[in-house]
């Protein structure tokens, strides 16, 4: 496979700080585009992928998988996109497309698994997938989105993982007009589903363990705010059809099931590495479900896309120049962002 | 309130063996009717209540509710029965009537509580119900079903409460032709799951952690039977749509989550008293549910109970006699029953 080499930021080590690399890029082959990247956002799971917490990491490792960017080339069988015109990539860059979920869009249950846009085996073209902290990334476009230029776009980047790590849930569970969605945590997911539930329509309720997040919970859009901390809040918290568990340590999440209405659904989207405890008792009573959801397609990833467009939504984020990454990392573990850092690519060259 | 004295059997103490008791049944009410009770069932849930598990127990305590008899009184504005005709009844006698879920047939799920057919605090009429132990019961017709003069009724008993347990939750789920629905454990949930679902048309997979059962279960109608303490056979063991849990003791659940198609749901009808551990990754790939079902509403368990009479279900039974009562406690404790017992009531006279 001929490739080209671009600059790239990653680590040969688990224990190593990112620095520059230099990568190979294959050359744009029929089906794909060259993205030039402009910003890219970054991610609790780029820093688990960094240090080997899931025990799976390949080094060297280009972490980053929210990705907006530039067409700067396209392969002669293209359709989709034009040099010039923004695109995004997100988690997923290949998968089988013969499965029923491939062929019905959902590509990240892929029954022969997907490949992911780094530190993934490319099956197709041999090697291990890189990420978005580089120049330019090559993508298939059946993987890649189309971004409106009405989108703020460092702000959009998150989009390509927070945002459809939980519109799609929000979507699958039925969030919209006369729906009461609670949201657990107020991070970079969180934050995103404050904003998207209540542009769904629903009557969006925050829970929260700090009081000092209250107020940017109700900046955010929450008609209501919750500390999980005070019983008599809890007890007083009107009863929710869903609510969208964005936290990633592990903690009680009994206290949220007696939250749900009849037939509701507590819906995990973070990954403790601990198992969550839940009393039988608590999903039994009322028929209720404690559920997960991972990402979402690439259809379903433009529908976040094009839903945040018109809604004006983007995240809130700190630039940052990649020189900053590994501070960034320091502080993303300590909880210390409000609410995404994105790296403005522009500082890698 | 008028009542008459009754023959019951049950408990003035937790440690207590039952013995014969006397309780008051009240007169007949405009919109009750008198059962004679033929048959009642013994469920795990009345050892429960006995023994104070739950910590709830008011004594002196007459358990039983899974009840079949005869109509001998009716009131006068009863429409729906006659004397002479049969009728059962399970775990509800009364409910609000007036909430979402009480309009909807759903009583279960009552915004105000439904009152047991034992032990339960009768907000209509005062003092506690004492249930299916005894000669007769006079109940609310709109809490009484319709029991097929084809049916066999010792066997048709255990449909009141083990049979409605299972049905609700494997119609919601969508159990029916096409589906795999598998069943966790062949005791008496589990086997009326495994007739039920059967003749719902799905494929059923039984999963037992004894060698010895696994004949039984293909007797009781399973097409495939996996030992679940051998990996290879859980390895080999294709993905389920959903899969009924009818363990009561804590167990594992991660195993079998990771034996669900995409969407598919994990429903426990059992209620171990330790929580259970559930892995998020083990919600989150596959967009999975750990979801519980508790009984069903009235309608729901005259359709049961149609259901079971059109595909010739009843329940495997030993018939014994209310002197019997205490060692089938203790045999029930250990497991030592296939798969329900079932008193003969003419024992009490």
């Amino acid at each position: 496979m001929n490739t080209r080499n671009v600059k790239a930021f990653g680590t040969e080590a688990a224990l190593k700080p990112l620095t520059d690399l230099t990568i190979g890029r294959r050359e744009v082959e029929p089906q794909d585009v060259e993205i030039e990247i402009l910003y890219c956002g970054i991610c609790h799971s780029d820093l688990h992928s960094v240090h080997n917490d899931w025990g799976d990491t390949i080094y060297p490792v280009v972490p980053g998988h929210e990705i907006v960017g530039r067409i700067t080339r396209v392969g002669s069988g293209v359709t989709k996109f034009k040099v010039g015109e923004l695109a995004g990539v997100g988690c997923i860059v290949d998968s089988c497309r013969e499965c029923e979920h491939c062929h019905e869009g959902e590509e990240q249950f892929c029954d022969k698994g997907w490949t992911a846009v780094f530190n993934s085996p490319d099956k197709k073209h041999g090697g291990v997938t890189y990420g978005g902290f580089s120049e330019s990334i090559v993508v298939d476009e059946n993987y890649v989105v189309h971004i409106p230029e009405t989108l703020d776009l460092p702000g959009a980047a998150p989009i390509l993982c927070a945002g459809i790590t939980v519109y799609s849930p929000l979507k699958h569970w039925g969030a919209g007009p006369g729906k009461q969605i609670g949201i657990i945590g107020i991070g970079g997911l969180g934050h995103m589903a404050i904003k998207i539930a209540k542009a769904m329509g629903a009557r969006v309720t925050v829970f929260t363990t700090s009081q000092a997040k209250a107020d940017d919970a109700r900046h955010l859009g929450a008609d209501e705010v919750v500390l999980s901390t005070d019983a008599n809040q809890m007890a007083a918290c009107p009863k929710q059809d869903m609510i969208l568990d964005t936290v990633s340590a592990k903690h009680d999440v009994n206290v949220y099931l007696n939250l749900l209405k009849v037939d509701g659904s507590l819906v995990i989207v973070g990954l403790p590495n601990e198992p969550l405890e839940v009393g039988a008792f608590n999903v039994v009573n009322g028929r209720k479900s404690f559920a997960g959801s991972n990402i979402g397609g690439i259809a379903e990833t433009q529908e976040v896309i094009d839903f945040c467009a018109k809604h004006h939504i983007t995240a809130d984020i700190e630039l940052i120049n990649i020189q900053d990454v590994n501070e960034a990392f320091e502080r993303l573990e300590k909880g210390q962002v409000k609410y995404r850092f994105v790296i403005d690519m522009a500082s890698l060259k």
